[in-house]
């Protein structure tokens, strides 16, 4: 038995994001099945990474600003500005899906792992995730 | 309900590769699902990104080659030459395996989304890709 | 049809290591579906990779050591030691989880393929991956 939802994340600045909260509070989660999410978009990526310390959300965005910087001479898609091309290198590095199993109808994070939303772009705008649960 | 397809994809020179066409004409899609694809080699990778300009293909290239470079003095995985142990680390970086929900009969892919095939080998040969189709 | 297993493993040292028996001995596989595997930490990451030649693992450990170094001096998540911001980083460079076709009772994995449990903390301690199959 498969579900599909599409959810809207409100536009969020370049960085690293913690939706845990905003996934959970929108879907409805089976006794046992995996929840797979999906983003729809070639710049922004999802993850799963530490859930407390805010310090981790901004040193990973540190690190892969250092990892691929902007700006390179070699670069030939440039139109829309130094942080596209670095965008879509930086979202096929963390990848454009997660799925994570769900049992007695909780998803089975580790203590500390939380969903990220990664935003490359300065201004990436509202970011469509697509929620689907088999069961 | 499971089903496995195993789609032979023509060797391709070192590079990103636009592959969508060539994996939705070799399958049909259910109404609703998930279609998983995964690779089976350790030296080519799978990923979504940009579908239109054809310089990304080109700039993806070039900056995994920068970020991963070959010749790496302390390299010990050396005999099969220097795109070997590079390819490796690149294959890893990308991923062996897509999962993309299906909607009415489509992948559910974004606007601008389109299914790359990693080449990082100089001459990689015939790539297999085990689709599967869960409904 | 899905269920879920949590397996343990054992204390590794920091690198990469091949854990395919491990995962083998401990599931048994239908005749056919996928098999999903999670690991409940943000500092330890699996992916696949080639399982002959222990040089690779080596050099993985090496040029991920390269690719995100440690003692950059903007971090801020420093408490817990220089190994760990850069593992988190590592640990979503490989990502969190692995998803395999089963066919004929087997993981269909290519030639070359095997599971990585990659350890990226000094002293990691068990890890805890939940393998799931559907079918």
């Amino acid at each position: 038995m498969i579900s599909h939802q599409q959810l809207v994340i409100d536009p969020k600045k370049r960085g690293f994001h913690i939706i845990t909260h905003d996934i959970l509070s929108a879907i409805d989660l089976p006794q046992s099945g995996i929840l797979h999410l999906f983003i729809k978009h070639t710049s922004a990526g999802i993850t799963i990474n530490e859930n407390t310390d805010p310090d981790v959300c901004l040193d990973f965005e540190s690190i892969f600003n250092k990892l691929i910087p902007e700006n390179l001479p070699f670069l030939k898609h440039t139109l829309e500005g130094p942080d596209d091309m670095t965008a879509h290198v930086k979202a096929s590095l963390v990848g454009s899906s997660l799925s994570i199993p769900i049992i007695n109808y909780k998803l089975a994070l580790g203590t500390w792992q939380g969903i990220y939303l990664c935003e490359f772009r300065n201004r990436g705008g509202a970011r469509k995730i697509i929620a689907t649960i088999y069961q």
